[in-house]
């Protein structure tokens, strides 16, 4: 009676390379990942891990600094025969990424291990590096032919955001990186794909006869994607002066999720078919105008303030920001959608650091019945993760007045299985990787769309058609966010 | 923002006089009724009991045993002063019902209560007695001019079910009824109305864009109505001999709550409008025939056996039942509406005493989207009252398999004003009565239509087209019970 939407294919033994061995991401998300993966046996019997980084370290060392961060990251516990299978497959290369003649060696190294454990000559190049050095990875991978293969063995490469900070620079990468391993092993990740609740819309939408009905301009009024966190900028300073919201978060995870909620159903449930409804959706955002940015964009930038008693530094102030910086850190933007499906129906969608509350979610506003409020369908994405409906109904009691009320679909209670919190996005996506399968991967025709419409705005910001506020931090950004729904007779669900 | 559903209308003052005073209903049902409507505060301000029997007794008697009886039977605690208000106002009065004489009495009676307690001379009859004697009560009321103003002071007569053993009896229970009261004033209660979720059905269809779009044969395969009971008939053989489940459960309770379920939006929420819709229903559903009743209809009576280790004994063997009974403890029914919105949408109902659990709820069986398992919208009616959906999700986990689960609407957790139980049928349908709010009581039009429909099916069987089937206490009913759905690929859902 189970379906699976995706297929997995291809699940083959592998090396599971990391340029950027010893940084933060290899340790706090992709070692704990595959752990993880190896604690739910689903890792493939020929495997291994091999860490690439520029410092001096033996197999050993390494070993015990992912022993800890799997300690300390990981859901699961560390069982002793585990953990020994698991550490022996564990590799340290020390690497200069940027110099062509160290790959001879590496290719060499990964040689070794093949022959010790099995791996096939197949290979994930997973790039956890800075940015900045995916091309020449990809340049000294190809120089040591060690990329461009499909099939037997195989190598496939990963790539983190940003995938470019600007629609120019994202096409020179891909460029080069679709030039030495082909698009289709390509693995762009957009890890809010990964995510439970993101992966369970299409489910939603499409294997359900109580919603799917539903889904169109018919009975949607509006559509409401908020992720809002109550952090700062951290120590990124560098990183979002360069991207902002809109491109750390509009152009990829806002806009995948939009495209989940919004694509037409697919010819059948594999990558291809999915991704390109996906892209169909990108394709048919209205691009704003010098007319029309202003009413419908809404940038703002956290200013100084106080947060529970603390004095919060503005973003002017974050450490490798510029004083006079015009980075928006906040975005809200009224969407709308040229196909027949959702004609009429905006999507509101917003983003920013420093906001009153920590959220991810989707809230997905019905046509009114009457005088009653509307029915809403709500996806919590982080940090709870629920599915509810607020439908209305007689209150009980000898009066027959009808009050909004709450249906909560609780996830674990529901499910014996999940026993363990649900799997880190990463786990989904890594093994994804390892069996080929790019569904919850981001197509370059669709990172393309969502750049060209994200760099549209910003030529309007440059050329002053669109302003940025200020705003306290703790509130919902700026007041003109507010305005935005509130023109429509319409205002943001804070649920 | 809030809707009332029915408007309540003309609150007056008034004697509540109860035919059968001192009988089961009154103190089990009607007594602690208004006494939980006295301790919410909805009684009028000039209000009394009259109870009226055969027996001896004294008002400080009578209230002693109501005493006893609120304190066993009603929901809300004895609060010493309320009690004491709602005590001065009870008063008995010994009367043989059968004989006119004794109602000129009666009638000063009243009146004297109404200088006391500022009654205004309106009435509310309750015939709590033998069904038997409802048409002499109603000829004596009439003789002693004590009945037929619809205004100023007002007259209303409550009738208990059954309304009727058989058609021809039901008609001329109406005619006597009606041509003393006029059918304005005519309160046929049907207690299942009463129940908090039979009265949410018209919220949950017509206030909800979630729902009402998916409303009709496009999106439902099939609706279930179930309304199982475990005991067996108690002491109340001579009563199911002439009734059995098809009189006592399925004209009334059952086909009112396939109205509720299938009647058209009615032009506007007031009594008349709704009665209108749901009577159409009622006329709209083919009648079984020679050649159709077989096929659609499973009539059982329960033979002896053991539940929980202790012998049970058989229908026929119950006291005042005859030895060779025919009378049906079981029904099933596959009933099929005659108009465009239900074409092709079977209703399955089935009703039994002895079954394998105590339950009534409706299924919604929509289609199925897909190969998946079918979405189900399940209202609980009782014990439990409950709301959920059952829908397709995404599994929790690395497999992207869709597997259904439940989203509830857990009525207790939502409503904060709901710190009691819900309240008891009699206290929405009573207070409706005191206030002329005909909505939850049947029309006689809809009588008649249910009783004809029954008719038809007993005629049959008793020209043999349709058998009785006898089945184990403890199980679902006759075998047969289950082909009904199975042949047309569907199954009953015991949720």
């Amino acid at each position: 009676m189970n379906t699976v939407i995706m297929n997995n294919v291809n699940t083959s033994s592998c090396v599971f390379v990391i340029f950027g061995g010893t940084g933060d991401l290899a340790h706090r998300k992709l070692i704990p990942a595959l752990y993880n993966l190896k604690y739910q046996d689903l890792l493939p019997s020929g495997f291994a891990i091999a860490a690439v980084g520029r410092k001096d370290k033996t197999d050993e060392e390494y070993r015990n600094e992912a022993y800890n961060s799997v300690k300390k990251y990981a859901r699961f516990e560390i069982s002793e025969d585990l953990w020994n299978d698991f550490c022996r497959r564990i590799f340290y290369k020390k690497l200069d990424f940027t110099r062509a003649e160290g790959y001879f060696g590496l290719n060499e190294f990964l040689s070794g291990i093949d022959s010790e454990l099995q791996t096939e000559g197949n290979r994930v190049y997973y790039l956890a590096t800075a940015p900045g050095n995916f091309e020449i990875i990809a340049d000294n991978l190809h120089a040591a032919n060690m990329a461009g293969n499909a099939l037997k063995p195989w190598q496939r490469v990963v790539i983190e955001k940003p995938f470019g900070s600007s629609l120019a620079s994202a096409r020179q990468l891909n460029r080069k990186i679709s030039d030495v391993f082909g698009e289709e092993n390509v693995y762009r990740i957009d890890h809010y794909l990964g995510k439970e609740m993101v992966q369970s819309i299409m489910g939603l939408r499409f294997f359900n006869t109580l919603f799917e009905p539903l889904w169109s301009n018919k009975y949607i009024d509006n559509i409401q994607i908020s992720s809002c966190e109550t952090i700062g900028i951290e120590n990124r300073g560098e990183y979002y002066e360069k991207t902002g919201a809109l491109g750390d978060m509009v152009q990829n995870h806002m806009l995948q999720i939009l495209a989940l909620l919004a694509m037409e159903p697919p010819t059948s449930f594999n990558a291809e078919a999915i991704r390109d409804e996906k892209v169909k959706v990108l394709a048919s955002i209205k691009e704003f105008t010098s007319g029309s940015v202003a009413r419908n964009v809404v940038l703002g930038q956290y200013a100084e303030g106080e947060a529970g008693g603390r004095k919060i530094a503005g973003y002017r102030q974050e450490r490798r920001v510029s004083p006079d910086s015009q980075t928006e850190t906040f975005a809200a933007l009224k969407i709308e959608l040229d196909n027949p499906r959702w004609k009429g129906v905006p999507f509101y969608i917003r983003t920013g650091k420093r906001l009153a509350a920590k959220k991810t979610d989707i809230v997905i506003e019905l046509k009114p019945s009457g005088a009653q409020v509307p029915n809403l369908i709500v996806i919590k994405i982080q940090p709870k993760e629920e599915l509810f409906i607020r439908f209305n109904t007689k209150k009980p009691g000898i009066h027959g007045k009808i009050c909004p009320v709450k249906m909560t679909y609780c996830q674990k209670c529901e499910i014996c299985e999940a026993e363990n919190n649900s799997p880190e996005a990463y786990e989904k996506l890594i093994i994804d990787v390892i069996n080929g399968d790019q569904f919850l991967f981001t197509r370059w025709d669709g990172v393309e769309k969502s750049w060209s419409f994200i760099e549209k705005i910003k030529a309007l910001k440059e050329e002053g058609k669109c302003s940025l506020s200020f705003y306290r931090p703790g509130t919902w950004g700026p007041e003109a966010a507010e305005h935005l729904p509130e023109r429509d007779g319409r205002h943001w669900w804070n649920l």
